[in-house]
């Protein structure tokens, strides 16, 4: 491999292990597995699961799911508040593929039932503590109205309820993820009961990364949506989602500046290539962990070692004694990212360790390989 | 204009005078402009620049380099230290356009001097203050022994020294902004003393948005090259280098979901079409603000309403109570970004107030304009 700019690696071993670890977990469970794909954004990543066995699967927007429908993809949740505005890219999708979409308001489906051309299977979207988007978990009414209208709509069927437990990313050890699972599994149960006269074979999905990687009973629970455990990242391993070993993407940069005096060296790679979230650690802000390189891939952390801060196209890393004596300009540094869906996107492809090319929906990668 | 999606609107019009006033202050000055076009990346915008006489231009990667010199722009410097592992594009721009990169160390000239096949320009980077790349001002024998490693190559001639004074982004005043600029002509002026005997025409090009924008007295400089005045944005407002009406690109998103119990609204507009950027602002910390609406495009920001919260492609707003009271699903917003260089790239497209598209190197617009 010929590395020249900011790269973004994919171990596909890591990454295969990590597809394979949640399909088995489903099926152990007898969950239906419906992986979120907005963290790779790739048809190739998607083959993965296809071999898997993986038949459904979640995005983020009605552009991606577009993306995916084109490859084959035949059953696809937009997981984001219906937006009415695309009701014309809902009706070409809902032609080919069973669409299914998420909706917490009544406003939303009286604007759009009347514009439907094919059928839509609605999610009801339950707020279970992240306090994003959704109906309160405990708000009886307004679920039960929102369910009425889905049902009263020609077009429309009424999928079941679904939730993503993004507090969870608040979490900082496997106890703090099994309580807000314990949690979130009750409160998304009491949503579903307030219908579940309405019909009779309502589903419950939910989707997040820590509590579907750290949980083991998933009793009354159908169905599961998590999307960041295909590649993991520094923040999920925070969280205590998972070891820094399964982290399945890596940025190679190359060193282009070494500061004496400060003892820090400057790498082409900025917040354009990594984005801009960041952890604390160890009270400091980082943006990145340094890991070795080896010849199959890369290994752990470097202690001592992480991205200090981005700009646009700069980042300023501070190595430990030891690597900073041996760095030199033109050296590649490999750095596992705070979050891989934003890097992903940023960088809009991948490179395999074989050297092949990995599509992203965002396909910014228009002077590749270069 | 049908929009239904996030869409980075730009006024053609306030964008223009921003060009304006900047060739203007140059013109005025006796200073040569270069304007960094890394905040709008655009052939479009970049033939705004040209109607001015505009001929030489900045960009931040070589890749982007190529880009314009493939829309015929001929003197090109690359304002990033030289990364030696891109050798080979080095030579294939050298041998189209004048070439004018920056470096910090010997290092990286005597790695790369015998493999250039055309002639490349250098400017010493300086670090007037800022501490991210570039010889320290005061660093006397480092930045002459550079000098002298560049002198002594083959294919490389010594352009001048160039700083970026971005500590300037800290600033909170326009005396804040005059202060930094002060120090760095007296810093910048000081370190091109310890080389001018080996050249006579050494240029003095410095580039940060608020010291050109703010700044009067050039004496002593020979260039310019501020880039985010194209557009500018929140973060420079607060800076103090522009006023809000200044501000040329705005986000337009779709409401999508409207919490009536933490009266906030969720729009389509997430991290990857803002970036995360953002500021401090009333002790919060804002993603955007929140414009007026008008049939001209936008007007001021409205009291009380900002982006609270970015997840991937959801948007938290706090609204005023008018406003809360008065929106409705499937309304759209516009919002000024926190930081328009990386919004636009988060983006890779723009759509100007008559409905044209503007294309962005990051081109990430596969689904323009569905």
């Amino acid at each position: 491999m010929n590395i020249t700019k900011p790269t973004l690696l994919i171990d596909e071993r890591k990454c295969k292990a990590n597809i394979d670890r949640m399909v088995s977990k489903a099926k152990g469970r007898g969950l239906k597995l419906r992986p979120h794909f907005k963290t790779h954004q790739s048809l190739k990543v998607g083959e993965w699961f296809k071999e898997k066995g993986v038949e459904a699967i979640t995005v983020s927007s009605l552009g991606m799911a577009k993306y995916f429908a084109g490859a084959g993809w035949n059953e696809i949740t937009v997981a984001f508040p219906l937006n009415i505005l695309q009701a014309e890219l809902i009706n070409e999708l809902a032609a080919d593929v069973k669409l299914n979409l998420l909706v917490d308001n009544v406003e939303a489906i009286n604007a759009i039932k009347d514009r439907l051309t094919h059928p839509v299977s609605l999610f009801i979207e339950i707020d279970t503590g992240a306090g994003r988007t959704g109906v309160r978990f405990d708000n009886a009414s307004e679920i039960q109205e929102v369910a009425k209208a889905i049902k009263s709509a020609e077009k429309l069927s009424l999928k079941g309820v679904y939730t993503h437990a993004g507090h969870s990313y608040k979490a900082r050890s496997e106890e703090d993820i099994l309580n807000i699972f314990k949690l979130t599994k009750s409160r998304i149960a009491s949503a579903k009961e307030y219908i579940a006269d309405l019909s009779a074979d309502l589903e419950i999905c939910m989707g997040d990364t820590p509590t579907c990687s750290v949980g083991e009973d998933f009793s009354g629970i159908d169905a599961i949506s998590p999307g960041n455990f295909v590649f993991y990242d520094v923040m999920q391993v925070f969280i205590g989602s998972c070891q820094s070993a399964d982290i399945a993407v890596a940025m190679v940069c190359p060193v282009v500046s070494i500061n004496k005096q400060t003892r820090e060296v400057c790498i082409y790679g900025g917040a354009v290539q990594f984005s801009k979230d960041n952890e604390e650690w160890n009270d400091k802000v980082i943006f990145g962990l340094i890991v070795q390189q080896d010849s199959k891939g890369w290994g752990e952390p470097v202690e001592g070692c992480y991205v200090k801060s981005l700009s646009q196209e700069h980042g300023i890393v501070r190595l430990s004694p030891k690597m900073f004596d041996e760095v030199k300009v033109g050296d590649l540094l490999t750095i596992l990212p705070i979050h891989s869906c934003l890097t992903a996107e940023a960088m809009g492809s991948y490179l395999t360790l074989n050297g092949e090319f990995v599509d992203h929906y965002a396909q910014k990668n228009r002077d590749w390989p270069g």
